[in-house]
Formats: C-alpha cells, structure tokens, sequence
C-alpha cells in the first residue's frame, strides 16, 4: 500500500513484497530480466509482471510465495539501519499525537534511520512536506533510498547539518525530535512551529527524560505528556495461542506538548509548562 | 490540527481547543455572539476571532486559558459516545498497520463511538475515503457530529445494517472490524479486500482471540499477527516524574494479516493462514 | 495458613477469613458469643468453631460463604493502612530477592502500613526476627495489630525513631528501605548488614531513582539492581477471559545490593557499585 | 544466605558466590585444595576459608572478585536446567500467594529445572516439607543437586511418577501444577489439600488458560484468580538509567484458587469456583 505501487497488478517499477510459507519476507523493486534468488528457489520479475497482488507465486522448485503490496512497516522491517530503529509501535502513536494528516507541514530532527521519516512521507501526501535534519549525511543517503522505493521521496527535504543553527522553516504543524539532547534545541523548534502546533520527542534515559522536561517547565509549552507504549506480540501455532517470550522492553521515552506564545504571561503566574 | 480549520489564526466556523492553566479542556466551534463559559469565567468567540492559535486568552474572571487547534486526540477525548472507545494507543497503531495514507479507500464495521472512523478519515484525505457500518444507527449520528466538527465528514459513507448481508465496496485497500462476532465475517472481509490489501481486527477476550485466529487459520489469509499495546503514562509534578498509579491495562487483542488469493494452493500443503 | 490459626478446624482465637459467593470477604478473630454481620445475614461465630476450613457455611438468611484462613495477602488487603501499601506483586519478590528464610535477622524502615513487615514476620519463622524502624509511632499501632491477629507479633521488635541516628542491630542479613530519602541513609543501613548482605529499597519517582543510585555507586554495594514489577489481572466471566481494564501501573522502582567491603579497594579502581 | 553456610567467614564446605567486576558470577563448593579458574586469573578455596563474606579477593591476576552468599535467586541463575524455568518474578508471588511460610507442607507437579523447589524448600523450613512430583526421573537429579548445594535437600522428597495415580500426601497446606495438561489432575489435587488451602498453577498458553478455569468452574475451588507477571529491568551505566531493551515478555499465566468443600452446595445454587 505504498505509493511506490502504480496498480492492482503488479508492474515493472512496484516495490513488491515477496514473503515465503515460512514467513520469511523480501522487498525487491521489480525490473526486467530480474529475479529473487533464496533458499527455496527463484522467483523471475518478468513473471511478476501482470500477477495481482495476493496471488500465491511458486519459485522454479515448486515453492510457494505470497506477492503483496509492502506496508510502511515492511519497508521499515526491511530498510538498511545505521542506528537505533523508531518501532511501528511508537511511529503510529507519535503520527497520531503530532496530528501529522494530508497536507501538512512537519519536521523532524535527527533522520536517523529514516523511519519516522518514512512514515511522515506517507502520511503528509503529495500537499504536504517533511522537512528532516540529520548532521550525518550518511544517515540520509540511507534514508533517502527507503523512500525512493516507497515512491514518496518528493515529500522530503534533507538538511545535512545541527539543528543548532536553527530551522530554516517556520509555521510548520509539527516538530519531532530524536537527539540525545532535546532540551538544546527547544528555542529553535518553538522558533519553527506555529502557534498552538504539536512538539514531540523520543529519549531513552530517565536522565534524559528529567533534564527535556524541566527545560520545558519554564518555556512556551503546555499540556507537557510523557508516555510509553509496550507492544506485546503473540505467538501462533497451530493449536496454541501465547504471548511472546521476548518482547521489546524499551524504546524511549515519548514526550509531547503544544507550543504557546509566552507573551501574554504575567509576572507572578504560573509558567504555560506546568501541567 | 484538523481539517476543521481555516488558517493559523482563529475564525468563525473554526473548530478550537480552550485549555484552563490547570488543563481543564473545552472543544468549541465558533459561531457569532457565542461564548465558552466555565467555573474559571467567560470568554466570548467574538474576542477569539483574528487570535493567532497559540495564544494566551483571559476569561472575564482574568484566567488564563491557551487557544488551540484540536488534535484527533483531543477530538476523541470529548467525543460523546455510547460504547467502548478505541484508544489512541491502537488508532495510530491501527492505522500505520492497515497502510492508511491519503488516498486509501477502506472500510470498518462497526463504527461504535466513530474514534477510529474519525482517524481513518482524517488520514485519508479528500482522495481517500472510509465506509463504515454500523446496525444502530444511533452511533453513527454521534461519529457524524464529530466528523463534522473536524470536518472531515464528506470523506465518511456510514452503513446502518449489518455486514452478514455483505458489504457493498470491493477493491478497497483496508479493512477493520471492530464487533463482537468477527470471525462470522471473514468471507464478505476477503470479498471486499483487493488481493493483498491489510485486514485488522480488535477483539477483548482470549476467548474470541482464539476464535478469530482458528477461523482465519484456513482461510485465505496470510502473516496472522497478534499484538496487543500497552501505554504508560507519566504524573509530572513540579520536580518529580513517575508512571502513573493506574493505567489501561487492556482494551482489546489486535489481529492483522493480510488477503490473498489460495486458488493456487495444492492438496496436502500447508494452509495459507499459517505462520 | 498464617500462624495465627492452631488446627484444620476453626477453634476460638483462630483469625479467620469468611467470603460470601459474591466475594466480598472478611476478616475475624473468632471470640464466644461473637458474630459477622452483613448485608447477606449474620454467621454466629459460636457456630463456627469445630468446623473444617473450606467448609460452606449458611448465614441466617441462608447466603453462602466459605470458612477460610486468611493468606497474608489476604491480611494485607484487610488491614488498614494509612500510607501507600507495598503490594503483593511486590512483596513476594522483595521478600525472594532479599533471602529471607527460617531464621533470617531482617531490618526494615519505615514500617509504613506494616505490609512488608507481616510478610517478613510470616518468613523469618520464630528462630528469626524483624527489626521495624517508623517515626511516627502512630503506623506501628497499626502494623503490631495486624500482626498480631496473624499470631505472629513477637517475631518483630519496633522501634519509633528516625533510623538517622543509626540502627541498633549489626550483622543482619538483609534490609529494606521504603522511606523518601533512602540515599540519607546508606551508611547506617551498611553498619547494620553482615558482609555480603542484601540490601533493597523502593521509591516511586525516577528523580529519588537516580540520586539512590548515584549515592550507592560511590559507595560498599555491589550488584546493583533496578526493576519494577508490574502485575496484570484477569478478568473471569462464565464463558470470557480478558486482562483487566484497569491495572496498577506504578508503585515503586525496587532497587537492590549487596553489601560489600570496601577495604580491599585500591586507589584507581572501578567503585564496587559500578555494574 | 543459603542454609548451606555456617558463618560469617567461608569455611569449607560452604556453597559460596564469586562475582567478578564485570559481573561475571560462579556458585561454588569450597573443598580443600580446590580453586576457581576464569579468564581473570584463579582464586584457590584455601585462600578464602576464613575471609569474611562482602570481601574484596584478588586472583592470581590481581583482579578483584567480591566473595558473596548465594541468593535462592543466585543458584536458580546457576542451576543446570533442561527444561524451561519459572522466573524469579514468579516464584516470590507464588510463594506468597500460596501462603508457603516455616513448617508447610507443599506439594509441587512437576519438579521441572527444580527452581520452584528450591524456593519452597528454602521457605518451608526444617519444620516443613516439600513433595515434589515428575514422571522423568533425570529432572529431579538436577533439582537434587541444586538442593545439596543449598544445603535444603533434607526438606524434600521426591516422587518420579505421574500424578494421575493419585498424590501419596493429604492434608497439606499448599499444592502447585506445572504441567501441560493441570486441569487432567484437579482431583487428585482437591485429595491432596487440606479444606481451604491454596492451590497454584503455571500455564504458558491462552488455550490451556481457558481449559484449566473452564474445569475449575464446576469443581471445589473458590476465589479462582488469573494473574500474570511482567519483570522490567532497568540498564545502569554510569550517569544513565534506562530500561533494558528487552525484557521478558511471557512466562506463564498464573492461576491461583482455594480448595473448599462442595458438599454443602445445595442444586439450583450457583457454583464454588464462580467469582
């Protein structure tokens, strides 16, 4: 279901998801003359091409495959990732919170491995614009590559530098942060949002947590959230339902607030942070 | 942040959201000569109009209150409904994993207190469009009025009957069924999905888990997931953060997989359903 | 199954748990002529002695309850209490983690709602003992009551002073902190603890989180641990399970060491809390 | 603080904890002449009968080991075990769920990795007992072996059969089921406690979850709870806490109830295991 998919059928140039009976999944952008070599046998492009989408596929030794449409989290499963992942449990969530729709202007700090990124580009539409700085061009290039074969790379602008020098936007709907120190940059992301618009950022320490939080107490911030999401998958067999035996026990800490103007405050009161 | 929403600064026919210092919150459209009044004092929408969101707004009492545009959260949360709601911990969870994006066409059933119908349709844009059925059509008058406010209602077709007569959409790229018999309609599911497209399911006893999962085990579904959220909301105080002493511990078990076709499934394999 | 309870047959003095069908429950200490009275009828307590536990017993409005004996966990969710309450998720595993055994020598402060101090006192055995540290002598009243319905107040010795003037025992096996500044009293609690020792402590924000830690890492404690333990209900209908709506999501960061000397420790060193 | 230690100082004999810096850890028995070798340099017994415990050692590298007593939590860690292991979380609340104190009898099925036993034997005392049943013999060797070394194996008596042939105790005080089919044994579980005493179980699956409550139901078992566990541990580095990115996420689903008696129950009246 992304927007690098032009049909109900599959054509040269989709991203395709090609996942086995064993569950085992690949995404390939289909070209002429190209094929999928794995384990189980061969899968050729060409004979993709004019397949619908959810048809069972068999490789030359006879196995079958699912060919299906990769959802942002497929692409996210499968992109190459220098740093640590945002996971579909917080980027849904994080989406949702920041109030990210068609049409929308957001912003986000650092790239990282691009799947926030991702998810943002798919959101926002063709009406809208991601704006995504990382001060490691590497990061980008990675990123980059995700959502060309997503078909949303037009969406993003890439600024390869510290968000230190301030934000080149201004008025935007939403600001997401994922740097190790937040609390450093709450000027410059006041300074790019408009009024009343959604603040977000992920931090993984309590230290973190402690030290962005009062650094907002006392600047233009309301409605100041601090959540966290656990994802418990269940395993299936079968005859037999059970959780998990692993789940992931931490990601970050999520953060929100609404940006204010501060100028109407008087001396005496209290601060637009405080809950 | 919703469509309900003219420009940065605020006018009539806006959709606002009014927060009091100590985060009593109010959801207001605003019309001619109308007022939000409260236990802090009044404020006239007639002194709101031309106010950039954002901004610091004095009662008639000379509290402070902060003028801002509702999320869908926000919108949810003074939603009026009738049934149990879905959380915003599984909307944006939901969502990312059924592949909404502007320009999806999907359907749910049913439409109980409309959250996930009022996030459906704010996600997909005006090219996108959500179906939605429902037999009591009571709830859908509830979800229409909140659609209006966001206004994102054109984007909505609301059903009031049953899906066991079928559903009228084929094709469409998304579909999620929140009732209690679910499993009773995993045929017309199949028959309104395009090949591969993402079906989603919430169900709150392990007993109708186990009843959906066993269903969907033979039949034409793939990459059955289990998953469950949980979010951990943190009490800030002045100079101390801790999880709060309550928190949800469960709304319902979500299962997701997706359409596929098994006329190419042989005798003696294994079933598609399987993980 | 407390000590408070002499044979398999309720007999006067026994502490007894009643539970009516609808599982409301009780607590009593069964004395001549006395009786519990509820909105199901009365249970006369001279009726009650010679009968088996696990026996059903009729009220005089011929209601169904059953004649137990009262578990800790039980007493605890019984006794009153006037400050938060360590909870039996929590209890169990402090109680593992610090060894506590037949004959163990335990300190605790505060006594606080004497949760902790019934579990202690129902492990040590009567070869053991439980030292309670409580400034206000108020709490003690409450927690030596609930002992000694238990039938086991002379296994704890309470002292109702504030434990910075030092702790009056040495060589003890193990020691629990539930107080708001535990990092103030690292060094008497040390003093007190035989080498090699357990010592555990809670606290409910991440701020006393961080200054405890800091404060032991410099410190004769090795193996430090931090964790929290959450406890998720079900809910049980005829047909249905599901986890509970509602679930505790926070009552404390269970922090726990061994006591360690710190002689040996050269100049240059990595600190013995460092993990 | 294991029964398998006489004193303050190591002696031989002694069943001893040795952590390294890094925290690697090593249980021991100290025999004359013996030593412990790892990649930090040896540690010979000699050098540390007579050392108090929380000491700081040297090896034969000048690294420094901190000689501790095992926690019950400490052999579990340890134990060689073959098949899955109740956790540390579980055994603390089980043990007080089911009353277990100084002088019980309890009756386990099945020994399993023997963690369960060791807990109990620790807690029961010398004045208490613990029956504990499994149809593969090998099992108990290894739960053996862990007791010896914690000096409790007198406390035990092991049965290598299956429970169905009936439970060779009655009257006892405590009875917990680790296998996969519990609800096949509620009978002979019923036999075996004395009226109103404590009954547990451990299954990993909704489906067996399900099946064990449905049997209960109808049979002699009151206040039937179902309650689960999750651990959160949280990563200490110098200035940073922050939970692990893993955790785990599903042992089992505890099930706990008290044993009463149906012969009161009278037709038309609602069943004992109805909450």
């Amino acid at each position: 279901m992304t927007d690098g998919v032009s049909g109900r059928t599959a054509s040269y140039g989709d991203t395709v998801l090609l996942v086995s009976k064993d569950r085992k999944s690949y995404v390939r952008t289909l070209s002429p003359g190209g094929d999928l070599t794995t384990h189980l046998g061969t899968i050729r492009f060409d004979d993709l091409c004019g397949q619908p989408y959810g048809s069972a596929i068999r490789t030359h030794l006879d196995h079958l495959f699912y060919l299906l449409i990769p959802q942002v989290t497929d692409l996210i499963a499968h992109a190459r990732h220098e740093t640590a992942i945002m996971q579909p449990k917080d980027l849904g969530y994080v989406a949702l919170k920041l109030g990210v729709r068609p049409g929308a202007q957001v912003i986000e700090a650092g790239t990282g491995s691009g799947a926030l990124t991702l998810t943002l580009a798919m959101l926002v539409g063709d009406q809208g614009h991601v704006y995504s700085y990382e001060r490691k061009a590497a990061l980008q290039d990675v990123a980059a590559r995700n959502l060309k074969r997503a078909g949303v790379a037009h969406r993003v602008s890439f600024h390869a530098r510290d968000i230190a020098e301030g934000l080149e936007q201004a008025g935007v709907d939403a600001l997401f942060l994922d740097v190790p120190n937040p609390w450093d940059y709450l000027v410059q992301a006041r300074a790019a949002l408009s009024g009343g618009a959604a603040f977000g950022a992920i931090v993984p320490t309590i230290n973190q947590l402690i030290q962005l939080v009062d650094a907002m107490y006392t600047g233009p911030w309301f409605m100041i959230e601090v959540e966290e999401l656990l994802l418990r998958a269940y395993k299936l067999t079968q005859v037999r339902i059970r959780p998990d035996d692993q789940m992931v026990g931490h990601t970050g800490f999520l953060v929100f607030a609404r940006a204010v103007n501060r100028s109407a405050s008087r001396s005496g009161e209290a601060e637009p942070g405080q809950p």
